[in-house]
């Protein structure tokens, strides 16, 4: 039997517990040209709110009585497929389950456990260390001594970029909740870092820019972010990643208008999401990836949260900012 | 005697005759390694606005009681410029007033009236095409097949950008008011163009853009903007020229959240100014304006106003749309 984590609900905003049953279904089928496997890691991520809403944003919503959406790690069990055997891992599109049907397109790229624990596959070796990588190197123009501000400096994404963003000689500042500015500095070398809630955060951030903000790497959008654009330097880079702070898009949430920051400070704002390029491009940036985490040169945290049935709470969890490090559940 | 257009007071939005007065000042006197020329065309500019508000922008503001800033085609008088000689003409910073002490880094570029009459040199051969050229080759990315939606698609920019795109194989859309139409049409090869106060305009831009719309060049910004966000195609590069429908920015005025757009959509928005890069880039774009314009190959009208006293009055009409072509003033 098949122990699997199936939505029966939509949130109007978060996603809990409550929109999520533990059901049990039969032993999956081995697909022609395709694998069964075993989970081993199943990841937790931001991006699930988005999935679960009913509106698409760039995947269709999961529907309701069906299987998470979610990457994992999966070991293989039985192959039909040409190029996996027996014991292989992979990092891929599991879903929340204990054992998976999956066809090989479903597969990003296999796990080498020589080099990381699965866990770290979910991780800075998969879709936020892509992520980090390929938006820095697309967008950021980074030049030393300019300064970067990082939104979720301690989050899947931020720390990897904020190390990035050192490792080019940048200055970098970074958001996070008070209980994490100690790790986003000394984990993950931010020069500054602030808390977001932090009551006079406008005159922190005056304080830690002292010449404007030139790449703004932005995960969570809002109010945040409205304080940051009257702060950006002319020529400044603002690099959307996510838009986390903002937890409904029904109705749809009105701002700042933009228009004459963007003219009169010559601003480039680029939207981007990991998945976009051809697959020589995510070679590219797994090689660099890889190349650092070997070094040692990539400091990286996580929490292991034990249970498939935990993980609707562990979701819930994330966007209440309490979990420490890259959340991940061991079915 | 010199005659001069003083500011002489700020608008709260729109300038008008009431912000200018006309006053006669000494003849200017030979600045060194300078030069003192006659003015024999002054622009009539939709930046204009911007100049004179209290607020900094790209430009600190035109104090109150110094002459109205302007470009415009001088032609030289005296000269204590080593390369300047008496009946040159150029094209740089003159003011609106009859004669003009200038000195040679506030000159642009030469004027060659065996190309083009100085009033096009205002225009097509002036800031207008620049910001075309220079916008349309940075950030534009046109593939042929693709659409593009031009705001002010009349204008002195606009009437530019639309045929560049539309020699690079582009699909054109632009929007203009309803007397300006058939000019965009047939004079500026927009294969359709709108009314931008229709008043069912979401539905016409659904009608004439069905895939969508790849490029987005905004010289308005505001509502009309908030129209084309929703409507842009996957990978839509927005190019912000200009912010011309917002009358104010005290107080700030507030629209449509963008950061959903921008991630889901992986938009591209770049804000520039003609005036920005080297002199390297404005000299590859007015080499590429002026073999366009000596083919015949890029059609450009205008209208002249005779008086200097005039001047006030034509921004105002400029703002009201009255203008039919790129209006300028024969003092």
């Amino acid at each position: 039997m098949n122990r699997q984590i199936v939505l029966i609900g939509r949130p109007a905003a978060i996603p809990g517990p409550e929109h999520f049953e533990l059901r049990t279904g039969p032993e999956p089928l081995l697909p022609d040209n395709g694998l069964i496997a075993e989970t081993v890691a199943l990841s937790v991520d931001p991006a699930m709110r988005g999935w679960v809403s009913a509106e698409a944003n760039y995947l269709q919503p999961v529907a309701l009585g069906s299987v998470m959406r979610s990457l994992g790690v999966g070991r293989v069990l039985k192959s039909a497929a040409p190029d996996w055997n027996e014991g292989d891992l992979f990092y891929g599109w599991t879903g929340w389950q204990d054992r998976v049907a999956i066809s090989p397109e479903a597969i990003l790229w296999r796990v080498d456990e020589s080099l990381a624990p699965p866990s770290a596959w979910l991780s800075v070796l998969g879709l936020n260390g892509l992520t980090a990588v390929k938006g820095f190197a697309a967008f950021a123009r980074a030049k030393p001594g300019e300064t970067m501000l990082v939104t979720t400096a301690a989050g899947g994404v931020g720390s990897i970029v904020g190390q990035l963003a050192k490792r080019s000689g940048m200055r970098t500042v970074g958001l996070t909740s008070a209980s994490k500015c100690d790790v986003a500095h000394d984990r993950y070398g931010y020069d500054i870092a602030l808390d977001y809630r932090d009551v006079d955060l406008a005159g922190a951030l005056d304080a830690s820019c002292p010449k404007g903000i030139d790449i703004f790497w932005d995960n969570v959008g809002g109010e945040i972010a409205d304080l940051i654009f009257p702060r950006l330097a002319p020529g400044g880079r603002v690099i959307q990643c996510g838009t986390a702070s903002i937890p409904s898009w029904s109705p749809w949430p009105e701002g700042p208008r933009r228009e004459r920051d963007m003219v009169v400070k010559r601003l480039t704002w680029s939207g981007f999401l990991a998945f976009d390029g051809d697959d020589h491009a995510n070679e590219a940036a797994l090689a660099t990836l890889r190349s650092l985490v070997a070094a040692g040169e990539l400091n990286h945290d996580e929490q292991c949260v034990v249970g498939l049935e935990q993980a609707p709470a562990a979701l819930a969890a994330l966007y209440q900012g309490q979990n420490s490090g890259r959340i991940w559940v061991k079915p």
